[in-house]
């Protein structure tokens, strides 16, 4: 019996964040990662646009051996988690729910802000996710984080600016005392240490990549315990597929993988 | 005789402030605009993913009446303007050329700087077009400009900050006396008055979207002739299409275009 495979997709790179926290949590499977590079970002666009990409994706890692999804984007995992579990034939995490958990486990006062795209937000699934848990939200779209982290200003005084600015408006009315805060998109870890310095003392930072790593990595065991002798003790294959320039993803690839990126090959989604 | 169409396209909304000025400058043609909202923004894409999203958008513009094609988008021009000439079956005009013409008239010292996206900088289409004129040319990408603009903020402080970093860097090193600037993405035309406070007083800022609709109605010249009496005397019809949310489309668009925006119908292109 061979090792299981798990299928990550993500609209691009932030992606790699959650196969970083896979591969420290889960070394017992092999991974293939899909990044829509040649349609990102999905942050702006409607729920219609989103889903049709993201099944297609779906798709392509099943006929590529994904025996389980992850759905490492958070704006793909709130407009289209549905459209892609019903379209899959194997089983699917989003990044949604796992968040929206640790977030329950780190807060004490029950009142969480949430900061992502535009169309993470207006989607309201984290707000639901959490108050489905009883916990209070506050949801914040911050359309320029995603290109600063991009031209790499990951620790620049303007991008400083802009995190005032955004998290000014989360932390107010009402929600000054919010003890916990969800990074509900894949790029913002990369802001982790410029956040921590913006955010009130007491706030917690959670990150959805740990949380879904965790949730991947109980939902994998039975597929793991099948895997024999040899092939259970190896490390983990990893194979890329883009759909736009495969330099431009192992270049800007690595900063959010946290390693060299090797062996991208590049997919043409019949257009 | 019916009146000339001309197609307008773009990948988002930017293209808009070309139909601005074609619609003061050419009132004897149709316009239909495409925007490849969906799939946008081409400035971080590969030459090969922006080639072939144009052509397909080409040829759906020829497909609606189109008599000569607008590449009212600077990167799409930079990277694929002969491709889509090659695939189309009429005239296309680009915004490059006449760009760098104007900057040609515009310049005492012959010295050049060009602001564009990655993709634009990096095809080194402006400097070519530049340089082919016996001008001196600096390109820079300014890739953070555009989301700026999309958020909204066209006449922020971060917007200020970000724009003297840009130039700063761009009217350096042998460059200090550039007497001209040419905005090679349709939406900086956005940030002009910021951009005129940011320069050195004595720069001229280029805006190509004027200069490619003057190119457009020496070009169409014939075409309206051949139209007749009541077909002459009319306003423009406009037509929008769009490949992701038309409510979205019109809600940004306005600020392009300068006025309402209505009708705009979806498009799927066979994904």
């Amino acid at each position: 019996m061979r090792r299981p495979a798990v299928g990550v997709f993500d609209s691009g790179f932030g992606g790699l964040t959650v196969l970083k926290a896979l591969l420290q949590l889960v070394t017992d499977a092999d991974y293939v990662y899909f990044g829509d590079t040649a349609r990102l970002p999905y942050g702006s666009k409607s729920v219609e646009t989103v889903a049709r990409y993201a099944v297609q994706a779906a798709h392509y890692l099943e006929s590529h051996g994904a025996q389980m999804l992850v759905i490492a984007c958070n704006t793909a995992t709130a407009l289209a988690l549905d459209r892609i579990t019903s379209a899959a034939r194997v089983p699917v995490v989003g990044v949604v729910e796992p968040g929206a958990s640790a977030a329950g486990l780190a807060t004490r006062n029950r009142k969480i802000v949430v900061v992502g795209t535009e169309a993470t937000v207006s989607s309201h699934a984290y707000r639901k996710a959490l108050e489905a848990r009883g916990l209070q939200a506050r949801e914040k779209a911050c359309p320029l984080l995603v290109p600063l982290v991009e031209e790499g200003w990951v620790d620049h005084p303007v991008t400083e600016q802009v995190a005032r600015i955004y998290l000014g408006e989360a932390f107010s009315d009402g929600f000054h005392d919010a003890d916990t805060i969800v990074l509900g998109c894949t790029h913002y870890p990369l802001l982790k240490p410029l956040l921590a310095r913006v955010t009130p003392g007491h706030v917690k930072i959670v990150d959805s990549a740990e949380s879904t790593a965790r949730e991947v990595a109980n939902r994998i065991q039975q597929l793991v315990a099948e895997a024999e002798g040899e092939e259970r003790r190896r490390v983990p294959r990893l194979k890329f597929f883009a759909t736009d320039s495969t330099e431009k993803f192992q270049r800007l690839g690595q900063r959010f993988l946290g390693h060299p990126i090797e062996g991208v090959e590049h997919v043409d989604l019949k257009e």
